[in-house]
């Protein structure tokens, strides 16, 4: 039995704790600033959005991150490092109400909320940016990997220091 | 074995599991606005109160919200469906901690923490409610169901904006 | 096999599980100002800090908590107890991404991320403070207890209504 066969034949509750633990390395790595290896959970053909719920609700294209390849997500951490225009800042992702919606030809699909933590060097923590993960995972050499990843927020107003990935 | 039989019978992990699910659903039917499914989260009888915890602890039996069966719930949807004079808004709500104090008679006592961020139509998101949710369930038909479901805030302050369910 | 091999021999999920009852326990303990309960989560000798991230990056030892004992951690509870120069307040721990680094000669590494969430008597809900749980936990008398808990939170700035533990 492969690895693809191992995750789909789990039962709901193995899979879940499974995810548990995707998402919370996903969150880790980019808490930590580690974006380095935050490609590295997606597939090499992928797409990754941010996107207003507004705009994924009427079926308006237009994200304010779009990410078409791993090559894309790579290219968008070189940026980050480069730019050094925003005031320093930390970001923490808290994760919750994570759903199993069920697979479609090898592709699992999954919901979660999420809320971003903002905290400027010498400031005091606030809310960010919230919203839900609306992602679709596939088996790749035994792991669990995104496929798409769609960060659709709640707020129609565009967060302006939206400079590390959600 | 009946099917509340089963989760009697269930070791801790595999009830924690479930109500994980529980949970992730409840959150993501309100966060969707998908009200009229969320009467069905409870027993025909029910009771379903929003109450401040200043109340909550000396025993004061005033309530923000009080529902006292499903068909109020019920009604409150209609309510919120006819309702227009507030402004649009999301609400996403965030559970932690959720613990399993213990079977009554075949009713289970579960404890969790919420936080219930708030976006209106055209601003950032912000904190609105935290507080915890106090709940009795018991199996109906296979499935766990809310046969009272306590929404204990933190805040004296009654938010003037308390349009959805918790 | 003793309750430390039992940790030891459990597999990730088991034991994922196993720290999700630990950690909701730990901050219902503490959300509901049941502080006396509160050193029992620790070994007699171990280290509680809360330091923010910025000094726990650069080495430095300053942290703005430091309890290296459990009599310490009782100390700091009756100072509680007796302290009522701050203003009246309600705080909430919210815990996501708990991730299991790893066991080293019987003590398990552990992390996580918190959000505490503060509420004045007669004041709305806001964020108080966020960081990262680095733990490390070994088993006494058949129960995960902490060895070591650090509270790395991610302001420079140190929150002066820092009263109650996190």
């Amino acid at each position: 039995m492969g690895a693809a066969e191992i995750y789909r034949s789990m039962d709901g509750r193995d899979l879940r704790l499974a995810l548990d633990e995707l998402y919370a390395d996903y969150t880790n790595c980019l808490d930590e600033g580690d974006f380095e290896r935050w490609p590295e959970f997606f597939t090499d053909a992928c797409v990754y959005k941010i996107i207003p719920r507004e705009n994924y609700e009427s079926g308006l294209p237009l994200a304010v991150w779009l990410c078409e390849s791993k090559d894309m997500l790579k290219d968008r951490v070189v940026a980050i490092r480069q730019t050094s225009m925003y005031a320093p800042r930390l970001v923490r992702r808290m994760v919750s109400s994570i759903r199993v919606e069920g697979w479609d030809d090898g592709v699992l699909r999954v919901r979660a909320s999420y809320l971003a933590l903002e905290t400027p060097l010498d400031g005091a923590t606030r809310v960010f940016n919230a919203g839900k993960y609306q992602d679709r995972l596939t088996v790749v050499a035994g792991r669990l990997k995104f496929k798409e990843k769609l960060c659709v927020f709640d707020s129609a107003l565009v967060p302006t220091s939206l400079i590390f990935p959600l």
